[in-house]
């Protein structure tokens, strides 16, 4: 069993809201913390922009890893001629997704954390807000780290400070940690938009959750963003 | 629970014996195979070629999947400032070496197997000789599999029928399965040649592995393969 570094830690950073209150918990925990981003097709570049902003402004090291495999696995470039299944639900996903997905990135995560000698892993995924997404689940990520610290005979931790938070809750959790005015710099919207379009379902389910905590968000004072 | 179609099994080719043993273990067991390979920095091209040409003669689709990140991971190609660990032994990894990858794989494989509707996964791992994976092993792959499952509510089923097999024993095997003449489009050689050097450790487990189950490696013949 290899011991890794209690000392340090791994955040997933998306880019949006939920990660960046990830990565400032981390912060208010951790002496070490660095920040891992996965391009993957998103449909919005701008996610990756932010993410290296919010990293660069908490002065955290970025790591990009280009996961080239999930677009592909997306429903829009197989190569296969067995008959594709119909995605589930039709909510705004973007045509890369991948079911599964998030445990794909935790085994990426944990590979990199295992060459890195860092022993927290920090996701922020919520079960109580998951849309027919059973790979938030709490039940499915334990059971991915368990093959995963089986796998790799190593003692990761995995942090979801998340997991059963409500959006309003996740915001005073952004609150108490020191990162809700960072939340400037993460990214919501699904038209992509900077100011957001304030219309899409993203956007009413961020309003909705700063409203509920009786917070402004911080993102709508900056109009000269883009 | 997504009810998967039991007729359709997937099978990881890598282009080497035992994934090829597997390819036809799959076939004497199930109506619709289809075949998966990851093309992830390999040293050698030739397992790519390897695996097109054992796939195109079995009459079995063949999916290329690129997954770029796990070269990144690998020793060779990473951008954090924090410091590399060493390798876990010196013996021949390729420099794209990523802890815990076979779980990686797999979780790719069931990915592309749910959009498929493929319930069976077949992997030619095998416990009985692995050399420090501990992501070769029996207890690793059955956890990653519970987590996959519960992530995608789905009933995958995982098969790995050389896991408690020695190398005699798996020739054995792919004569069973009717596998055994098609070894010789397999690929070992850690030198990359073609014909096999026969000096590397790979060459010489595998000579040992003919020897003991009593055959001829149908590989020896094919001098004009290069």
């Amino acid at each position: 069993m290899k011991s890794l570094d209690a000392n340090r830690a791994l955040v997933l950073l998306s880019g949006g809201q939920d990660s960046t209150t990830c990565l400032y918990w981390a912060l208010s925990k951790f002496p070490k913390v660095h920040a891992l981003c996965f391009e993957y097709g998103q449909r919005h570049r701008i996610e990756l922009e932010c993410a290296r902003k919010i990293a660069e402004r908490a002065g955290v090291e970025l790591t990009m890893l280009s996961l080239s495999g999930l677009a592909e696995l997306g429903g829009n470039a197989l190569t296969g001629d067995l008959p594709v299944e119909s995605k589930p639900g039709g909510d705004g996903l973007p045509n890369t997704f991948v079911p599964g997905r998030n445990i794909i990135f935790l085994s990426y995560a944990a590979a990199y954390a295992y060459q890195h000698n860092i022993r927290h892993l920090i996701l922020g995924v919520c079960q109580t807000d998951y849309s027919g997404y059973p790979d938030c689940r709490d039940v499915t990520l334990k059971a991915a780290l368990r093959s995963l610290s089986l796998g790799m005979e190593a003692n990761f931790e995995l942090h979801t400070p998340l997991m059963f938070l409500t959006k309003a809750e996740t915001i005073a959790l952004a609150k108490e940690v020191g990162g809700l005015e960072e939340l400037a710099y993460s990214h919501t919207c699904y038209n992509g938009d900077r100011p957001p379009c304030g219309d899409c379902p993203a956007c009413q389910l961020r309003a909705k959750g700063f409203a509920e905590a009786g917070e402004q968000d911080p993102l709508l004072n900056i109009e000269s963003q883009k």
